[in-house]
């Protein structure tokens, strides 16, 4: 019986590869060589780990289903595999614990100076500053998938009222004090002060955060973006910060990547840039190979396969 | 009926100071003027808000108790104050929070490349650079006391595996999976790939963390210090840093503050200090001051006064 073909089209490492061997053995596992082309290797390929480009897609014929070992999507929603019938299998909740660990590093380096101290470090000067307490305070979380719950979970443990907007109608997490569809979104706005984006980028969730959202924030409230830049009109997110309206924003991602050169965002002493490395983590190559395997398995005994996604909602 | 004196020595804001309508009506307030020498405000006092030092101690005769809005009380344990039948109220589990925050900031600064990224930042470079993952690792919190307790909370929810050492026998809390006392100490140390100093300063402490405890922890592991800096070796510290053993410190605490010009802990890339600031924040005057109007309830009321120091153990 003819085996299935495999493709790994994203560099891995000799530990990642290795656990392979757990695929399930009708799989006939190939690697993409370094350099070359996916295009001239998708033949006969069933299954794909890694993406397939626009320009690749018309040699992706024999493709059933990809999953990208990364989560946001709209780099495959192009028409033509949106409309195909290719399955996506993106790494959603695998970077829950990554994403929201960094999005506390950016909000507590802003709440307890760590941007200053380190730039006082440099002169070896030791100076007493204020520091801002976040226990009490409202956060409101933006879009409750699998980053927003991670960050959920770490909110309520250091006291915060959590709040959250999803637009699914989902039964609300231990660690969420009150949950909203989109039609709450002014008010869970006026409430948050701390405002974390983890929602993905969507037709619907571009530029949701515009000069009538900031405007709605308490005044001195704080901006942590971990997902995608695009979420924020950057023109709003910058006359908040001149005007005094957010205390400080830690953002991993902008609307462009990288940050042009002549954004205010780099000088800002209350910004903190990260270069899109929340989603790093030494565990994160390991958990996405779990995934895969696992949904290997479940493919060849016809059981749904995890984290498909919804290519019509793009995430 | 002659009414209870009450001093209040420690610069408090206008809005903490209004606070004390909710004094009980026994008790006649008086504060002491800026600039002022305490001694020479001391007669007849009943209850002191503040700290009493040794060279005013022999004006505080009449003094019952002294509730100091801080943590840390080495400072009033000279042999007079320690012999003496005054009560002395410390500020414990009031900074949890604060400090908690701190911790996290400290660590997750580290673990995030939030330094190396700021650095970055002032050349406008976006880089993506590798992150460490704390999900899964195991936390060791020396001290299970007010500090230690908001830190476990916050550590359980970060997805730490929480290990604490304690000399005190007490119940184990639900955020913390393993409880020890001192004899626990080398096992628990070879555990901690974060080890987070949450321990007063007592003669038990000083210099607890020195060259074989540095050597006892896993390659790579962490140092957190927001309690006291003289819990830690400082040249044992160095040393682990220098070998590598240490991945990182974050140290809210030196050995001597303000941190010698000549401390290499200025320059490591992988050291953040801060300047003492982990007590800072906006809420800490008025947590103090609401336990000590409830103190002053309790005495009029002839009932135990809360967070009293055990002037033999220190804290």
């Amino acid at each position: 019986m003819a085996k299935i073909k495999v493709l790994i089209a994203s560099g891995i490492s000799q530990e990642v590869a290795d656990m392979l061997q757990d695929a399930p053995p009708e799989m006939e596992i190939t690697f993409l060589p370094e350099g070359e082309s996916l295009s001239d290797h998708l033949s006969d390929v069933e299954i794909l780990y890694g993406r397939i480009s626009e320009a690749d897609f018309p040699f992706a014929e024999s493709v059933q289903w990809v999953m990208q070992p990364f989560v946001g999507v709209e780099g495959s929603m192009y028409p033509a595999f949106k409309e195909s019938a290719i399955t996506l299998v993106n790494s959603k909740r695998l970077y829950g614990p990554q994403l929201a660990e960094h999005a506390f590093a950016l909000l507590l380096a802003l709440t307890r100076g760590i941007n200053t101290q380190l730039n006082l470090m440099r002169e070896k000067e030791w100076k007493w500053l204020p520091c801002v307490e976040v226990s009490g305070m409202t956060m409101g979380v933006l879009g409750l998938g699998g980053i927003g719950r991670a960050v959920a979970q770490r909110a309520k443990a250091f006291d915060f009222n959590v709040i959250a907007v999803d637009p699914e109608p989902m039964e609300k997490p231990d660690t969420v004090d009150e949950l909203g569809q989109l039609d709450w979104l002014p008010e869970f706005l006026s409430r948050s002060d701390v405002l974390t984006v983890c929602c993905p980028i969507t037709p619907e969730t571009h530029k949701l955060l515009s000069h009538a959202e900031f405007d709605t924030l308490p005044d001195g409230s704080y901006l942590v973006n971990v997902s995608r830049g695009r979420v924020v009109d950057e023109d709003a997110l910058i006359a908040a910060l001149e005007s005094g309206k957010l205390a400080g924003a830690g953002l991993d991602v902008t609307y462009t990547e990288p940050c042009p050169q002549d954004s205010p965002l780099w000088t800002f002493p209350n910004v903190i840039l990260t270069s899109h490395t929340a989603g790093a983590s030494q565990n994160i190559a390991k958990r996405a190979m779990e995934l895969f395997i696992e949904n290997m398995h479940r493919y060849v005994n016809g059981e749904p396969l995890i984290n498909v996604v919804d290519k019509e909602k793009g995430y």
